[in-house]
């Protein structure tokens, strides 16, 4: 049973707990990363089971850079990283998950969502461009997908990056400040800020009805970039040395996706 | 509550009903294709909902001829038919479900798919190559499926074309005997003859398994083309009269698919 506050992100810690220390967790995210590439080349090789990442956090959570820290040096034609936008005329003559579905993982690869089918029941619901009746339609249908994936041997892990309010404020505000960071500045960023709380709702909304004990949400504390990473990096570790894929003993063993139909 | 009879093929009827006359039906089918051209031309230029006809039946019971007999006359570009061969390599490394919802129709289409997500639950299991218990996986992962897409605006008709074990036989036989059928003759057509009795349980588990009410599969009986091609017809024709889709004022009060989101 979960106590009231489970799912209160305005409780929930955003910096790291306090046994980690930055100089040997950037250590310790070195070897782990040298693992994940090796576990990597196991699971494309194997060509049986496949991963998906869902990576989702507010403005300025952080998810471009953590992608960069988690995902480079693994082999590229393995990992395939999408950014879902703002939804085509054509995207939304269909249902909602009918872009998301086509970008799945085949057998053998690592996709990563940067933004996902879950900003169909956040934005959405921010903008007010849905009812809640709809959401929780939703809702159904994303616990209805996400199941079908692994059924079929996917993996799904999903992350929510956890930047605090006052952090949040300060990193839309260095876009304006750091030349470095201008680029990613656009109108409205001072808006977003305030939309804090509005966004913290839909949130905790999505943790209760979309967190099947098969399928959970990891909640990241994300003030600090280091940490963020290493927590990524360290489940999708795991996640791997749990698969323990292995390399087939020839090209031809290798399994034809026919044989596991 | 249904009859253990319900979905017992060996006695549903392959022939049509007794008040059935060819030439009448002939007759009525031209008024009805008429208003059907009509019909769909609404639904195109509305652009706010969509059709999906879903067509299944044994080998030789006429899907190719019916789609020819039912869709030709409407204006193509709201109209796309697609045939589900045996999946790549690619389709079978993912789920599924995967290569079928990138079908689905946009608001303002009607798709028909010669075969569908149905035959992996239907040749599948005749060449046991899933389990009893995938299938069942299988099952409530379809009717999550369409009830999806239903939820977003695709009515969904689902239509068993029904020959009895004796016509298709004859039928198998013509593509030796009858040179315009002959390009249609492949390699295994005497077997498929003999498989009628495993196809007829595994459609009759479909039809148990797979039939909502909201999402009911329409069986035709299908020995005769000129009712088959009627019986479709007009059930698509009476579901555009129910959907009752309307022309906007002008194009650019034609909805942004957008406004719908």
């Amino acid at each position: 049973m979960k106590s009231p506050d489970a799912f209160n992100l305005a409780k929930l810690p955003s910096r790291a707990p306090a046994e980690f220390h930055k100089t040997a967790t950037l250590r310790q995210m070195k070897s782990v990363k040298q693992e994940l590439i090796a576990l990597q080349d196991r699971l494309y090789a194997e060509n049986k089971r496949s991963i998906l990442v869902v990576l989702q956090g507010m403005d300025a959570s952080g998810k471009d850079g953590l992608i960069r820290r988690v995902f480079s040096g693994l082999n590229p034609q393995g990992v395939r990283v999408h950014s879902f936008k703002e939804p085509t005329e054509l995207e939304l003559a269909h249902d909602f998950l009918w872009r998301v579905h086509q970008q799945t993982p085949p057998k053998g690869m690592i996709h990563v969502f940067n933004r996902s089918h879950y900003e169909d029941v956040l934005v959405t619901r921010v903008q007010g461009l849905i009812t809640p009746e709809e959401a929780r339609r939703r809702f159904v249908a994303i616990n209805n997908f996400e199941k079908l994936l692994q059924q079929a041997g996917t993996t799904v892990l999903k992350f929510y990056l956890h930047v605090s309010e006052k952090e949040q404020r300060e990193r839309l505000e260095e876009r304006v400040t750091d030349p470095e960071k201008r680029w990613k500045y656009e109108a409205g960023d001072e808006d977003k800020a305030k939309q804090w709380p509005a966004y913290r709702a839909v949130y905790e909304d999505v943790f209760e009805h979309c967190n099947p004990a098969t399928c959970p949400w990891q909640l990241v504390p994300a003030d600090q970039n280091w940490y963020k990473a290493f927590a990524v990096a360290k489940t999708l570790h795991d996640t791997l040395v749990e698969l323990d894929p292995q390399y087939p003993s020839s090209k031809d063993e290798r399994p034809k996706a026919e044989a596991t139909r």
